[in-house]
């Protein structure tokens, strides 16, 4: 699939400056990208590299003199580059419409036209699948659990029963949707499980990476927004409710009962204790422990998570302990030496 | 499924303080219960909240002047709130005992009466499986494994061969039992495997939940105590012995041959290094990191943890640190004007 | 399975000191070891246990006059041990070569002599697997993968489309290999995937745990180095590089575009912000998290983390902040004292 960087221009509305008769088959790093490929750039602090560059064609939203090559003008550099690479993604078959005959479906499944259920997925009773959905090889859906439409479930995807999955959502291979959540009461001696007759409810445009888990509620539902985007590993705790638009990265924990409010964002292996509540627009950073409610608007950081700034100095003076201690020595010295004066002239 | 207040009543073995003519069909929580819903309060700074709920009638330990609505008075509250999710669970086709015909069974397999084998569920050689188990779809258990009475594995669980699991065992979806553990020698420049010739035991009413990942022994035994609760994406290396009735949240990870109590508490994204440990009744915040043994009966919290009530002092003093300086700076002004004043006199 | 002492001498080349006669059927620790058990002493300070030991036998690289048995006398205790190891393996059956009825094979699959293709196995279109490797029950491999010989994918493995695995590299159950990694741009309000058109390529060798996901690359590839070990519930994110024979132990975090030395030790937990750069040998202690480039050959520890040693110290000093204050408590009594005097004085 190749196409010249006129024709590309052309393809991503780009404003061409310079020679657009290369051939370009493939989108590179900036670094590594050889004239077949082109590059892009989104921020300033790389026109250094850029202008070192073999890349036959840079992606910009304004000129860089020092780069010799063809350049593609737009406005959004990251819109153009998402474009750009749809064009020369890799070419797959896609996946059959229809049932493969190693699926096994239950009774009053009702499956809408366009849908593909791969080899050896097992659906339960009064499963929904709406219009050009994706059910790849593997998959188990359980009873009344309903999927939307455009929906992509990979290899391996576990859903449980009643869950409710809308349009749009991906979900990645190994992931677990729906499990019974980690709710015991200590009666008798011994751990007694509290049943969880709640649900899942998954809102549109919401993508999960894989081997994640997320967990039914006791009662009332687990809900994930509509547009957020959770990474690998991540774990969602029962009754959870995450807002529309959140981030949440690789190996993030939230824990039971806790309340996400819009457009959050949680780094990597970040923890949330139990029954919290965080604000719209809370971003917290990587490995970072909340313990507490979190108001609108904060960055957070540390364990336990105060706001970033704070914690960054308190970091910086907890690494300066030996020099601090050295000064409180230091004063000691002073300070007895001065009673020792005293002590002289009595 | 409903049932009238007097007859949930009934089934609870509750007074009934109120009327009991109301028609209930499910458990909600205080905040959002409707007049067709049971609420519970098992902890009285909920009062407040009871007193403006619109729950159709309430489970409480004593009865509550302030919610005009019908009370059922029980001795456990926690206990009548597991009965009363039980009664009003939704209702799931069971599945149907005997095996699926797409399910492929090994040589010398004993399946007991009442046991459900799932479709494409792959069971080796010598495999054992207890009555009235149910091994859910996609399942795969290795050579020799056996399982006891009343087990219930999820979708896609695997477990390897020679593991032995107990009666009225659950491990949810996506969760693999008896993977070969993280142990090598440097040899010859390179890193070896040791081979892993031991086992997993899983004790009786042991529960796991999905994407957790137990691994087998170098060599004799992994073990994990009955009773004991496990949540998801949880990590138990090779040669860890767990006792009984301990509760690990998510995502904890437990280290090689660590030795953990009875009664051992874990919060979630708890690590140990390997070969500590644990005494019984422990409990552990969230996120700690354990580095050394640790006594029967302490509470630890922090990275490395220590004493939970002095990590909490510790980290208090860490985010004065800049106050204290600032103290240090003032001390050291004061000395500086008394020294000057000495030097004046000289 | 039995050996005498003498023949297992002769197996492992070992000197035998002492009676050749006893028989041997398994490995076991030095505590729990039986008459019919082979043990090892791999470290001096195990030698009062190593005499107290009821092993039928020991492994040694120099003679412990304290224990009565005879002794198996090597020059790499290590190597001898996984060789004694590998002796008295379980034995199972193997995995029967050709493909199971039950798989489901693409067009154009080209399948090597001695491959065993497992039940409900689903290899896509264009995929190639080299000789003696073994595919276990409920794998998938996406489109155009390439597998080389005598590699080992546990069950449910998933590897998704265009992905390249070396010779003799093992992955165990429910990992998941290629999945689409977490990158987005935020344009018109909400979060836009960018399309991975990039590749995973694992190198020889490499080993991989349970529950793991590699991240398929945005362009260009995610690579693991040759000889590389991965623990359980491992992450590595889009576009890192990990170099060879390094180890990534039980729930370590790697966020995009790391780029990882050759020997590199990660223990449990452990966290990398995206697009640093780790040099050859680096030790990172259990939970650290890092935010900045390290040089090669540093140990680090700590959150954020710095060099070992100074942290233990910092971390000794935080715990040493009660008493801090205290001082600094004193010695302001004591400048008061004395500007008191002063004052008196004047």
């Amino acid at each position: 699939m190749g196409l010249t960087v006129a024709q590309l221009a052309e393809r991503l509305g780009a404003e061409l400056v310079g020679d657009g008769s290369g051939q370009i088959n493939a989108v590179g790093p900036i670094e590594t990208a050889g004239k077949n490929e082109v590059t892009f750039i989104s921020d300033d602090k790389h026109i250094a590299a850029l202008e070192k560059s073999g890349a036959g064609a840079v992606i910009a939203a304004s000129r860089t003199e020092g780069f010799a090559g063809p350049q593609l003008l737009v406005k959004n550099v990251d819109s153009a580059l998402i474009e750009a690479l749809n064009i020369f993604a890799p070419k797959l078959k896609v996946p059959p419409t229809g049932i493969d005959p190693t699926a096994k479906i239950g009774r009053d499944v009702k499956i809408a036209a366009g849908v593909s259920v791969g080899p050896v997925v097992v659906i339960d009773d009064g499963v929904e699948i709406g219009e050009n959905s994706i059910i790849a090889a593997g998959c188990k859906i359980g009873q009344n659990s309903k999927l939307g439409k455009n929906c992509r479930l990979d290899s391996n995807v576990v859903v449980y029963h009643n869950c409710t999955i809308g349009n749009n959502v991906v979900i990645q291979a190994n992931t677990t949707i729906g499990s019974t959540g980690f709710g015991y009461s200590f009666i008798d001696g011994s751990h007694k499980l509290i049943p969880h007759n709640g649900v899942v409810v998954i809102e549109d445009y919401v993508e999960i990476g894989a081997n994640c888990c997320v967990d039914r509620a006791k009662f009332g539902e687990t809900r994930i927004g509509a547009g957020t985007k959770i990474d690998n590993l991540v774990q969602i705790a029962h009754n959870v409710v995450i807002g529309k638009c959140c981030l949440l990265a690789g190996m993030v924990g939230i824990s039971g009962s806790c309340k996400l409010g819009d457009g959050v964002v949680l780094a990597g292996q970040v923890g949330l204790a139990d029954n919290i509540e965080i604000g719209d627009g809370v971003i917290v950073g990587a490995q970072s422990g909340l313990f507490r409610n979190v108001a609108a608007g904060q960055q957070l950081f540390g364990y336990p998570a105060i706001d970033k700034r704070e914690m960054m100095r308190v970091i910086g003076l907890t690494r300066r302990l030996p020099k601090l201690i050295e000064r409180l020595k230091q004063l000691t010295v002073r300070i007895e030496s001065i009673e020792a004066a005293e002590n002289d002239k009595k």
